[in-house]
């Protein structure tokens, strides 16, 4: 049979080639689709429920259409509960409450300033409520939009400011062509209010995802993946086997990266926690922003991290052998080994800590065993005073001479640009100017370098 | 006069001494207010310019509503091109383009399964159609939200798979009520169709604000940034009149740190630039990526800067006195000069080569400078190999001084983090457990350090 088919097979391909490479690719396209989306899911499980949730909630408020008194009472203001679901809802339940207050509180003042409006456009007759609304349009959409711009707005109120302009421009122009103004705004309002309301019920009641709980679990992680980075600077580098060589490509100098980037998540966590009641062990007014302190130092520690990381790779490419000063080596191996495992130590806890929810009290005794490391440290080195201030002037030029490789590398890219985007060539303007500068510069730069 | 005023308002002040302390803080209140907005509009004025077209768009799309025949022509549909304006005008012309053409696709798109559904629903009777209609929504809802998870969706149509979501479910639900399907649908269409116009026009031909300039401009202002500081160090600390001692609170230990967080920023711009049509100096196909790219890389050395920075300022606490070996240090102390100038150099050229579209040739001449600097300096310490050595492996424990001060940093928020969320003390469930660690592991340090 299979010989048959492989026959089958064959026949196919040799009659239509590209027919079947194309099925081919179509098949294996799909297949690593299937693929890709299972790992999303399977990452986090919470996904499909928000999904599931999501269909829920909109089945739901569209049964205000189908049961026929209730569209009687709604009629086609119906549409703005399904409308409110689909905008509203958010991964996390403070996501979703953070949104819906905002629509529901946006919905009433604008509402009302719309009303307000059409009262005041009424006074002026026909062409003049057209002006009048027009021009009441415009101010407010414009000095709505401008408050956007307030970082404080922006951080909290943005789309509470959307709909304020959306609601305030519809009631104000509808105003304009329909009669009965108070009870559309009433039949909108009360939608709206439907909508919002199915929507926190699934947020709130139905497995809840709290933007709160992840921020908790995000820091407590993020301080794990630094005690990772030293556990491993601690065995791979002073530890008894600890080889300089073979540093390249070890995955703890990559654990703490997904650290750099985490602030915009991070931000927007603490934004939606802020909203949130109080659940599990988390009260209402649970001091979310001191996280973002929290964060705001790892993240400062990873950057350190990346210093020294990219030291040590870039050292260990030049394959040291260690031979003079023994004990000095041994001293420094022993200060540094005792740093980073004590260190690492202070963090686990810390995050321990966090996790539990209870008070770091051996966290302390770990940070107060590295300090005093990197004390007898600096006393070692500040013993030798010539060894002491060659180390510091060393270590400033190291430094720099690490930035020299960045700009090189930026330089690079920027000439990668350069090319792509086909940038004009100065050859023409500068020529007579390129030749002068190589001259005179570089001799003189050599010339210091030799006489220094 | 003055007098007599002054003792008119000591007299109020005196009758009412609440209220006049009531109105003197709103009055600064509102000052203050104003003061912002004025100088959130001076920052850039293109932000107020954005208010007024937004305003401008509006009140041109409610003519819908105001011109009887346009009226007449799509009724109350007119209330989509409303909504269309409010949620599709964006800042940048590349915003509002990535939202209007997200909207515009998915609202035909979906229109169209909407309407099918609908044809397929209806062969059900009337409680058939109404269930399978919820099942489809369901289905269509669940799984495009899920799609979302998808990064590259999430990136690039999230906004269009939210119009997606919603414009199904409106045709779909209202077809159960809607006897005119077609008709709806068509007026709906059109009016969405005429908003997105209107925003587009407004967008790219009243004073247009492109996302590309911006990223254009950002990449080359973050360049400027390093090289201020990069110049601020070799004045500062290299120069004639170099002094460790007074680093703490220069402006140039400052001024790269704006460009460690400019990730989010730049990711949007790239991605709202790819949307936009040829302007200026950029093409259609402009390698936006590669600004990206270049934008990676100066955010890594600024985090390289920060390691620097934070080195050399708790540095200069110690108030360093040279004395030993001075040619050592002269040395190094021009090398660093050099490398700091240099890169410097390359730096302003880069953003120069950036800001001007041409070919960054004068770059290469100050970065192969400053890595000879570089060079010249490994093989001055490399002479002596007791320094060499001693000033890596010092290197290392310096930068890991520096985890162990983040960390205590770190430890001292946490405790501050458990205290203001009331975290639970350990003391009852470890007081056995504290205290033998503390004898035991203390000592134990403190051993290690004097042996070695």
């Amino acid at each position: 049979m299979d010989v048959e088919q492989g026959n089958k097979e064959i026949a196919i391909s040799q009659k239509w080639p590209c027919l079947s490479q194309f099925f081919a690719k179509v098949k294996s396209a799909f297949l690593g689709f299937l693929k890709k989306i299972k790992k999303i899911a399977m990452d986090d499980p919470r996904r499909m429920i928000h999904a599931i949730k999501v269909g829920l909630t909109l089945t739901l408020v569209s049964t205000l259409y189908y049961v026929t008194p209730l569209f009687d009472g709604f009629g086609e203001s119906s549409m703005w509960a399904v409308l409110t679901v689909v905008v509203v809802m958010e991964y996390t339940a403070g996501g979703t409450l953070c949104k819906g207050l905002n629509r529901a509180f946006a919905t009433v003042i604008a509402g009302s300033l719309g009303v307000g409006a059409h009262h005041i456009a009424a006074l002026c007759g026909q062409k003049g409520e057209a002006i009048l609304l027009a021009l009441f349009v415009f101010l407010l959409a414009a000095s709505a939009t401008f408050s956007r711009f307030i970082p404080e707005v922006k951080a909290r109120y943005d789309y509470g400011v959307t709909i304020f302009i959306l609601t305030f421009s519809l009631v104000a122009v509808s105003s304009y062509r329909v009669d009965e103004l108070v009870q559309m705004a009433h039949q909108r309002v009360s939608t709206i209010a439907i909508g919002v309301a199915t929507c926190l019920c699934t947020s709130l009641f139905v497995f809840p995802i709290w933007a709160g709980e992840d921020l908790h679990k995000m820091v407590a992680s993020n301080l794990d993946k630094l005690a990772s980075f030293l556990e491993g600077i601690g065995t791979e580098c002073f530890g008894e086997k600890a080889n300089f060589e073979s540093l390249e490509g070890k995955p703890f100098l990559q654990v703490y990266k997904s650290v750099l980037n985490s602030k915009a998540t991070e931000d927007s966590l603490c934004n939606f926690a802020k909203w949130e009641p109080c659940h599990g062990n988390f009260s209402f007014r649970h001091p979310w922003k001191q996280y973002q302190n929290v964060g705001g130092l790892i993240r400062q520690c990873a950057a350190s991290m990346d210093a020294l990381s990219s030291y040590l790779t870039s050292f260990s490419k030049t394959k040291p052998k260690f031979k003079a000063d023994a004990e000095l080596r041994l001293e420094i191996q022993t200060a540094c080994r005792e740093m980073s495992s004590e260190s690492a130590n202070a963090l686990r806890e810390l995050s321990l800590a966090i996790r539990s929810m209870t008070v770091p009290s051996l966290a302390r005794c770990h940070v107060s065993a590295a300090t005093s490391a990197a004390a007898n440290l600096r006393t070692v080195l500040s013993n030798d005073i010539t060894v002491w201030e060659t180390v510091h002037v060393a270590m400033v030029a190291s430094l720099l001479a690490e930035l020299v490789n960045f700009t090189e590398e930026i330089a690079c890219s920027v000439d990668e640009l350069a090319e792509l985007a086909q940038f004009k060539s100065t050859d023409s303007v500068h020529s007579a100017a390129v030749k002068p500068v190589l001259e005179e510069e570089t001799p003189q730069q050599v010339a210091i370098d030799i006489s220094s």
